[in-house]
């Protein structure tokens, strides 16, 4: 893989650079001595400060229970490279498996938060649980982004976009628009 | 513009195609006589059924009032010709213009909601205030889908993805991936 693994730090108000696009996320977690991995798609930035980002997990999912129980996860974001093991993550369980064996992806230490974070992505969004008022009508998780790591290159991942049914977007041309009034 | 601008009804269900890889949207809306047009890009899909859509309409948005009082509005999906005219509504005010006719769109009726369709868009998703408890502390609208119509043609539309600062990103080469599992 050509992309640098190494990552630097990103001001948080920045985060919506790389979520607001609408990228395939895979979301890390760990509880009691347990962790997990998913594949997600629905979420989408809140805030610029403090950095909030709002996602659906399912409480059919056997993360649901770890990121609420710990009130933390890790927003990783993978690219191309990494789409057999995104489609391999959301097609498994937890319940049975190790994920991150399973598809050869490594769980490093986070800095500010017990999950851990998935080394061949992108980009590690570290974040605590901001609001849960509609976690049980909706399984809606409000995160505030507390840690913000990127890859220095490239500057516009390829990510992934998912449309359903096995179908993914990729990230195409970048186009620049600048004008007064633009955040 | 070689897009058909005829619509064909999608169900609802299906909605997530087109919204969740985090297209930006236009969002239509109508009170009392008045109607305007914003620039959306912080929005997630919610649940398949009933189709729900949560996004951010800041209070700062000449939009905010006019859909919190009709509890209603139209997301119109638009795709990379219409990258200017997306600029142009995301950095004027309702307040001051009529953004349809400033920006040359076509203002035509919706099928359920009074808020009118944006005919040069791929896609409209008419939609019906659903949940209101997140919009006081986090500007967070929940909708319900009550009809979507869209383009026939093309398949993969080139949608437009923000990055920030007068930077999109357009839809890519499309990545089939299709596994037992994948929803």
């Amino acid at each position: 893989m050509a992309q640098d693994r190494r990552k630097i730090s990103l001001p948080l108000h920045e985060v919506r650079r790389y979520l607001e696009p609408g990228p395939i996320v895979l979301v890390s977690s760990a509880w009691k001595g347990e962790r997990n991995l998913m594949t997600m798609g629905w979420h989408t930035v809140m805030e610029f400060t403090p950095s909030l980002v709002g996602c659906i997990i399912s409480s059919a999912n056997h993360s649901h229970e770890l990121v609420r129980r710990s009130r933390e996860c890790v927003i990783n974001l993978p690219t191309t490279a990494l789409i057999d093991q995104v489609v391999g993550v959301g097609t498994t369980s937890g319940a049975d498996i190790d994920k991150f064996e399973r598809f050869g992806l490594t769980a490093e230490p986070a800095e500010k938060v017990g999950a851990p974070v998935v080394r061949e992505c992108h980009a590690h969004f570290e974040c605590r649980l901001a609001d849960v008022r509609l976690v049980k009508k909706y399984d809606f998780f409000i995160w505030e982004v507390v840690n913000a790591r990127v890859a220095a290159r490239p500057a516009h991942p390829e990510t992934l976009h998912y449309k359903g049914d096995g179908t993914f977007m990729a990230a195409g041309r970048i186009l620049h628009r600048r004008r007064a009034g633009l955040i």
